[in-house]
């Protein structure tokens, strides 16, 4: 029996020794990194001397930065020597574990580039429905490529941190002018974000995307669309983004979804070649989207048509460079069903049909006050699960004009 | 008379003791900040004890991060320090001249966020007439808002950095499938850059924003209007753009540029209260662009319609911080003459007419080889001169498919 008694780790527990995420414990002596085991925290600064000279020095921090500049090999070992440590009948010199409720977690990374894809079929014609109904729902270069684009990295916050109602632009009604104010349709997206990491290079093919990805986020993309549908022609969102996105702060080491692998679904047509990919990188993922308590959507990750290979295979494929910290997020998972839309946009229809909250308690948007979690977890080995980290918000009142 | 007797440190030549813009110098024993003078470098690393215990630990490195991290107090500080030494009948101690012929320059600071505004009404005018001939040229949001979108702060590379032909998915003609290659439409965007630093925060009035930006540069935003044109549609530019954008390895302080301040052109109707300016922003900077040595525009700034302090209050008014290291991009500078367009898109009306380069040479886009260098001056006090560090690049070949 290991050393680790504390309720939940187990391998039918999202996190058990199967999973061990990494964050970042924020204290007032500097904080360290840690792995997550069941409800508690195992730091790993004091670890160090027992990880010896290759993977101590990679942990000796509070942050994930000096394992995402090194690269999958020291991953795999770091992972596999921490295995060995969390199962171990006896626990290492230095070892202690500290329960999660009352630590703070930090933003385990830093955040270099933030791409945002919008790799859901389902997401993208409902929105395409909902915004321009009088054309087809679907771009003809959609089921050509992931269509992305950059978000702002500097505004990438942890799992908890409140977000305030942001100002901006909207359209007066049937006029071509601006209002300002607090958005009126504050809005999330469910997704997966995919962190990387090892040596800084250009132009990856869909297999050597595998080695720069270091592990798995959950994240929230909170949206403003009144801000978003006024400013965002013709060169994409900007403010109705830019104001806070939310990611967990526990990141789910890629390895540990390799029993989570499905692939994607078919193309309507052969792809180009650099799209391509010999091993089956879509992964079943589902996730739950809380509001206030409620259930409200339960997509799967699996539904999306482009995966997180693709989706780095392009992003590189004009010589961009992929660097440690860059966050890749899947865009909105939206699954067929309704019950799988992972936006309140999709949800409500374009605000027109009430999102029921329990007695009472109806939306289309969100109100101050209001909080979102979004959770998932994954298949994982012998019938064990693995767990993603929580993202969680709530709405602040917006700041006086 | 000065202890500098090197040739172009005159008020009448651009780098006189009026503009010292800052470099970052590249070199094996880890390299140096350092001041420009005339056609010299005056290393800022051997000055740090002549500089003192507040300034000197600002100038013990090799890039402006230290600096950016400050605040417009220091930065002000500083400039009138260097001003005082590079004046001075004697050289303080430390101080050495090193010709910036054979010097290597690095990318002078860590770039954090990187926007792209598109603040020339008569870039976005062009464009939209050879983009989309059959609509209203100026969306309804443009004279509302600074329009704008992240690019990738990870390709942002140095002056003189070759860049490689990218391949990419372009629309085959006539169809709504793609082919796959190198770009056949390689083309520059001449444009301003805006270095922010102080402390992070968010919602900038457009007075505040003047202490949150360092220094200017000029910037080459690099575009594949192929792979743009079929990608774009509905989240705006990625990899038409993401491959490189060039900024110059030298950036001139915000200090230096008092004296070439002009209002932007009037809007067409009132602008929402947080984009009014109580102190005019538009900058009179003189552009030249020449290509394989031949100038072929030589747009002013001063038609911009957005200044960079409404383009700052703009991104953040939504609460998004403003970080040391931001980047912000004026969007393509072009005038209302055909010799004052800033991209080949326009001066080619959309590759319908060729650009003369001399005698037998003509061009519509950027074929492998070609070079583009792009400098500008500005009015200074007392009839000098400001100059902006040039921004150059040569297209190299594609890479192998």
């Amino acid at each position: 029996m290991s050393w680790i008694d504390v309720p939940g780790v187990t391998a039918d527990a999202p996190f058990g020794p199967q999973t061990l995420p990494y964050g970042r414990i924020l204290a007032e002596d500097g904080g360290t990194l840690a792995v997550r085991v069941g409800d508690h925290a195992l730091p790993l600064r004091p670890l160090a001397a027992a990880l010896g000279p290759r993977l101590g020095p990679l942990t000796e921090t509070d942050t994930l930065d000096p394992l995402l500049a090194s690269d999958a090999q020291h991953w795999s070992e770091l992972r596999e020597r921490l295995r060995e440590i969390t199962t171990a009948t006896t626990a290492p010199p230095g070892a202690r574990l500290v329960p999660l409720d009352g630590l703070r977690l930090g933003l385990p990374f830093t955040v270099a580039d933030y791409v945002d894809f919008y790799s859901s079929r389902h997401h993208a014609e409902n929105v395409g429905r909902i915004l321009r109904p009088d054309s087809e729902p679907l771009l003809p270069n959609w089921t050509h490529l992931p269509v992305g684009y950059h978000g702002r990295a500097g505004t990438v916050v942890v799992s908890g941190t409140d977000v305030v109602r942001p100002h901006g632009q909207r359209r007066r009604t049937g006029t071509d002018t601006p209002a300002f104010g607090p958005t009126r349709r504050l809005d999330i997206e469910a997704e997966v974000g995919f962190v990387c990491g090892g040596p800084t290079e250009g132009r990856l093919s869909t297999e050597r995307a595998e080695e720069h990805v270091f592990g798995v986020a959950l994240v929230n993309d909170w949206s403003a669309r009144d801000i978003q549908a006024w400013e965002y022609q013709p060169l994409g969102p900007f403010l109705g983004k830019s104001f806070a996105t939310s990611i967990s702060g526990w990141i789910t080491p890629l390895q540990a979804f390799d029993h989570a692998r499905v692939p994607t679904p078919a193309a309507p047509h052969p792809l180009a070649d650099y799209l391509v990919e010999t091993r089956p990188a879509g992964l079943e993922l589902r996730l739950r989207v809380e509001w206030n308590g409620t259930v409200v959507s339960e997509p799967n990750f699996a539904v999306m048509s482009w995966s997180f290979c693709q989706q780095l295979a392009h992003l590189s494929v004009n010589g961009a460079t992929v660097r440690p910290g860059d966050l890749i997020a899947s865009g909105t998972v939206s699954g067929p069903a309704r019950t799988e839309r992972g936006s309140f946009l999709e949800l409500s229809w374009g605000g027109r049909e009430d999102i029921d909250l329990g007695p009472g308690v109806r939306r289309t948007f969100l109100e101050d006050g209001d909080s979102v979690v979004i959770t998932a977890t994954a298949p994982g080995p012998a019938d064990s699960i693995i767990g993603l980290g929580e993202v969680a918000g709530t709405i602040r009142p917006a700041a006086p004009a």
